[in-house]
């Protein structure tokens, strides 16, 4: 048996679904070693239309159910519950959590050169002004276009990452952020990075995006001390939770991820959030 | 004041959100004289990803609450809790329940000169066999083909029944149905009669759509006495019950309906099921 060279205590990954997918596989680039313990709540998904005293208490259960399996951190990701129980979720809890907000506002507000910040994002976040008020906090004079792009999701899920109808709904979405001649344009929802190429097709090479699952990633990483990469150990222990049967969210994993998705388990986080079922489903 | 010719118990109908209201225009239509009372739970949307015995819950509770309103009948105008919750619905209440199933189902058996039945639809209706099987049941040798369109609720809810994006997915959806030569399309979902041009024109002049919310309305039609039209006094007194603020189901309704809405009020129906704010927000 080769050592397993990560530290044992797992990173913790909540979101309603699959979107968090892709900061799981930010995170899984810069920290390789880690374990990482994901879970999607997928039963209550979507969080985005839900008030936000629903949202931070879900988010609490989830939050509730990961603190349980013994993750040294926990990571918000999706920007829907970042913008909404974040807050309430760091009085909650005495381990560090990162939301994924902060992290791209503080990147984009590096980023941008001319002063004007595209974000694109779900309704539920456009509408919440959580990136706005983000950036504007960290600079007021920078410029905050936003723009909701509610079919991106979709499009996202069903893969259509270079559809001829994608490349005509992005460009009906990001005309305005072009006419504004932004020079940074975050992608606020952790399902946008899977349409990324063609948002930058279109954006162009000047502009730059910035993937906010990434974001979080590279500030986690500078917080935690890492063993030198060894690649005959890679981790294989991450394991996956959802809160319904989790077929539509596999489909959507291993297209998200690139390759199957091992370890899922379904688990009844709101009765019995110490119940970790072992039928890999 | 002019005397209201309908009969005063209110007709109930409900969904999780706004796809119901093609059910209510439908109705309207054609019973133009009834007060309708319309429930949208919109703060638990979408049914479709729940699972069945959770569906049979909410719409327990969605029924609950219209029953309590004094309606005559119930129409439950969304294919996915029709497909799951019919049935214990039809148990637990004692007045007339329709779904949207059985009616389509009845209208495209008899429309097809050549038994070939498309049927689009939702992830989750799809999965759930609910048109193969009401069709199957009326007559095993008709051939019934299934297409999920995953991406046509966000294209109604934008309001892009013209868009070229719409045109170019809607192509894609529905060439197996073109393939497999179908004389007759059920619309399975109540969002897609919002997309029912575009999917006529690619679909072609021989193909007859069947919008399962106009066939449940036919077959109310026929079993309420109507007194003769009268022009002068329109029906004004239908409600509209939401179960979150209300904002974006006033915003798409308004698409739906062609018209603003009235008289729409956010309810507790899990808590506290006879209770009706008269804010009108």
């Amino acid at each position: 048996m080769s050592t397993i060279l990560h530290s044992p205590p797992p990173i913790g990954i909540f979101d309603s679904g699959v979107g968090g997918l892709t900061v799981y596989k930010a995170i899984k680039r810069l920290l390789p070693q880690e374990n990482i313990i994901y879970l999607g709540d997928t039963a209550r998904i979507p969080y985005g239309t839900r008030s936000p005293v629903t949202v931070q208490r879900y988010a609490q259960q989830d939050a509730a159910f990961l603190v349980n399996q013994g993750v040294k951190l926990l990571v918000v990701a999706c920007n829907t519950i970042s913008s909404v129980a974040l807050p309430n979720l760091q009085a909650q809890f005495a381990l560090p959590i990162w939301g994924v907000i902060e992290p791209g506002a503080r990147r984009a507000a590096v980023t941008t050169r001319v002063g004007r910040i595209g974000v694109i994002a779900t309704e539920a976040t456009i509408e919440s002004n959580a990136y706005y008020n983000a950036i504007r906090a960290i600079n007021p004079e920078l410029v905050v276009i936003s723009q909701a792009c509610p079919l991106f999701v979709a499009l996202a899920e069903e893969g259509w990452q270079q559809h001829p109808a994608t490349q005509l709904i992005a460009q009906e979405y990001l005309a305005p952020l072009q006419a504004a001649q932004v020079d940074t344009l975050v992608l606020g929802c952790t399902h946008y990075p899977i349409l990324r190429t063609i948002v930058q097709n279109i954006m162009g090479p000047t502009v730059t995006l910035i993937d906010s699952g990434e974001c979080v990633a590279m500030e986690i990483s500078q917080q935690i001390h890492q063993p030198p990469p060894n690649l005959a150990a890679p981790c294989t222990h991450d394991q996956f939770f959802v809160t319904d049967s989790g077929r539509r969210f596999r489909r959507i994993a291993e297209l998200f991820l690139g390759a199957p998705i091992e370890n899922l388990s379904a688990v009844d986080i709101w009765n019995n959030p110490e119940t970790i079922p072992t039928n890999n489903q």
